[in-house]
């Protein structure tokens, strides 16, 4: 799962740099910085030395996202739309998130630290990858995607609460996680705004 | 004086989060990045897990701030602006430059180092905040904050240095950062652009 | 060679945030971001305090930078491209490609890793400098810059994995990326984009 999600992820990342016409380096830093920068980030908050800087693996998994985001942009027009794509960028949200859950549970942090690192490490590379192509992240207004994974690293804990062993804890995560995010695509599930509850005031002419 | 901090800055920035009409899971991530990201990035940089982290009482303060902001915003326009965040906002900024430069004291860092770890304590989160809004920090070239911070950290450290005690060094500090922030606030303190000292040429159409 | 890095990274950053009219505060914190978050982060990644909040010396040499960018943006209009800025800037760039190969290589990380925190540590703090300014990091579309840091961390690596003493990789290292460096500003040098290559449509519109 890890393996198909590090690849998805760099693909998805790259993808979006090409769009974006940013050269080679930028192609590769984008889709790495996808692939790695979450769990860079879960690492660093607990102390580690990231995992990405370590494994010659998993860097050649990330580098083959990139080469098949570039490949595969021949042929298709997007292909971070893609069926395949948005099946496999689920899987790895799940494999980040339940990697995110087992490193933070171990690290002995609280209940909202088990579910803030899993969330991290699922959806932060995506988050720093848009910071660099200068947007907003899009799990912070659009689409429910990040919420997958809060609701993944929240079964995480409670199931390791309730006496769950950690591969149970890990197994019912995972599915979670990829199930409410391949609902999430096939029923354009969104998350409303404080304006569509009617508890802000839309303001004209904004966004 | 934390607990204020943290329920104003989570209020802040859920309330700037709100009106870029971000949804409610991004609202929730601005509002508790303005409060926690400072104090993350301190412990970080001193080599310690992120005590939002580790304590659920934090947090659970985040989570009131991130509610009362939407609660408040169905009868006020701008509740980021009323006195009483102001205030409050004021009161936290105090409270989280204090934490900083203790914490870097303990560090054993050097003196700019601690007057960088206490600014980054105070306006980090902020600053954060505003980049996952797509735009450049506003303590970078509006208003008088970042600045409360700068002098704030540099009393507590040479108050150190002249040997006064911890808590009345914290206390020097509290005061003299609240007081600069009120001063600002009360006469519209800004600091100048390099322009406006006659040290650069303004290009037109810039900015 | 770390002094003049030091100096000319600095000065660029501060000669990018006096043309935005960022206040003196933003001026500092972009120059010395500029010259220092890129160690940071080196050191983050390795787990150490940074050197930076350590060493009371750099941080004097970055505000010197800083300071010289306000005095030369009096009678320059672009001191970040004056060829005397440019040359330094190539030095600084190789001293920290070199320092952040040393660190990481003394950190035990893949070759990958090496490859990594000598970039990041020759580039990052120009990029987070770019996204502080609210712009995607320059270095991820334009010029022929990081590309130059990696080719340096490449050849450091390769040049211990072959038996060379730390002194001698440090000194190819370094020659490796002030020499690319100094080729790419006199003959212009760019990476092409995958649309250049052929790999992917061009989208009308776009960028």
């Amino acid at each position: 799962m890890n393996t198909v999600g590090l690849v998805a992820f760099a693909l998805v990342g790259a993808t979006k740099a090409i769009r974006e016409e940013f050269d080679v380096f930028g192609v590769a830093v984008v889709g790495l910085v996808t692939a790695f920068a979450g769990g860079a980030t879960r690492d660093l908050l607990v102390n580690r030395v990231p995992l990405a800087l370590r494994s010659v693996g998993e860097i050649s998994l990330g580098m083959l996202g990139v080469g098949l985001a570039v490949v595969v942009s021949i042929v298709l027009d997007s292909p971070d739309d893609h069926p395949v794509t948005l099946f496999s960028d689920a899987v790895g949200l799940a494999a980040f998130t339940t990697a995110g859950a087992i490193v933070a549970t171990d690290a002995g942090v609280s209940g909202f630290g088990v579910v803030a690192i899993a969330t991290i490490n699922a959806v932060g590379g995506g988050a720093f990858a848009d910071i660099l192509l200068d947007r907003s992240p899009f799990i912070l207004f659009d689409d429910f995607y990040a919420s997958c994974a809060v609701l993944g690293g929240s079964t995480y804990w409670i199931a390791v609460t309730v006496g769950a062993t950690g591969s149970t804890a890990a197994a019912v995560c995972a599915a979670v996680t990829v199930g409410t995010r391949m609902a999430a695509v096939t029923y354009g599930w969104t998350l409303p705004t404080a304006q569509m509850l009617g508890l802000a005031r839309r303001e004209t002419g904004n966004r």
